[in-house]
């Protein structure tokens, strides 16, 4: 046996997330089904996160032990001619047999997409969450500034969390803008359930003046979650880098 | 009542094509649904042109005539907001009682997209034809060039072409690569079923050495559908502009 390393890249539109789950089509059991087709075995594969529903990924890993004797090229090609056109296989590689593509990961980089426009493009909103009112690029830098550092991000996360810990470390967050494409850049050592996704909602929030800056010291401090923006729609986010 | 040039952009993945059909979703079928609930009344529409199964548009053209008291603004966010995110009104324009959306226009472009790589990427494949090994773009440029002008492109279509004359004149082909992207832009005064997919078919099989552009006046002239390439997958294949 070994175990390898596996990323693949793909458009989440059609799949309820990454994990497994019983009367759903996730990225997990479709990976799963085409491993059975290749290797006529059972392989069960271990994801580095669970992803939300439409969250898509330029790269997400996931580790799996198979049989020794299969050549890497023939298990990257074969695999991709049995995966739907948005699910591909990018790379594969031999990892030590206690690595873990969740444990060992160091932090992960999202991205999230706005499409700041008032026009309707069916180019863009597959990818994008549409905003039509003008952003605040600078506030909104100072916001993704005032989140960068070791905090409880309790207040950034829904209910459906299922650690204890809520403290995680941001190590970079910022907004680019290029033309009607606006970007939320940010990585950590970890992320809670939804926290990317209110982290845009705020981000938002306070370019439209609703939320000061100031107070989000605060209101990591007191837990509130009702102080802070709306969730952000799946849509707009990427998994972009997984750090090992 | 008043008649109306309406232009869309649509991702055409979900669609049977634009022309109306029974017991198949099309563009058409969509836009019509929207406006019976917008306008409360049957309406019919008349596009520019069919497009295939599959085949997106930047920008589509189609007319309609409606009541005289209907906003512009309002009918194009409220038909917005009715239709699916992957079908966009950009524009809506009072013309006159005789214009037709389809023996009016003086031309199209066309634009169809290759992703030229050996990695597979599913941003990509959505809206383009993956071909894995190097295309010559020279060669493609050089067959471009000796389509342009005024053919009989009998053997550029297919069996179920719906037209007697099949001379067109093609005023402009060229091919560009940036990166992986390799894109052939065509505009003519009209295009027969399956042209463009002929045309960019031959384009790779020039390309591969298999079809020398030498042959292709000789061709032309025998009407000879089986010396040309294959019909190229519907998914690369974009209508770019209609003009007026």
């Amino acid at each position: 046996m070994k175990r390898m390393l596996i990323t693949i890249s793909y458009d989440g539109t059609a799949y309820h997330g990454w994990q497994f789950q019983p009367n759903a089509i996730t990225v997990q059991s479709v990976i799963e089904n085409a491993l059975f087709e290749l290797l006529n075995e059972k392989v069960t594969v271990v994801g580095t996160s669970r992803t939300d529903a439409g969250v898509h990924a330029k790269e997400f890993t996931f580790h799996l032990d198979c049989a020794d004797n299969i050549p890497k090229a023939a298990f990257l090609r074969g695999l991709n001619g049995l995966l739907p056109y948005d699910i591909a296989v990018t790379d594969a590689k031999e990892i030590a047999p206690d690595f873990h593509a969740r444990y060992n990961a160091l932090g992960k980089t999202y991205c999230y997409n706005i499409y700041n426009s008032n026009k309707k493009d069916p180019f863009k909103l597959r990818f994008a969450w549409q905003i039509e009112r003008p952003l605040d690029i600078d506030k909104m830098n100072e916001f993704a500034k005032s989140i960068v550092g070791k905090h409880d991000f309790y207040a950034f996360s829904s209910s459906g969390r299922t650690v204890e810990n809520t403290v995680r470390t941001v190590s970079e967050c910022y907004v680019t803008k290029n033309g009607d494409d606006v970007k939320l850049y940010i990585t950590a050592d970890g992320f809670l359930y939804n926290m990317v996704r209110i982290i845009i909602g705020t981000a938002v929030a306070v370019s439209d003046g609703k939320i000061n800056v100031s107070d989000i010291e605060d209101i990591l401090k007191k837990r509130d979650r009702a102080a802070l923006g709306m969730t952000a729609p799946p849509q707009g986010l990427f998994l972009e880098k997984v750090h090992y």
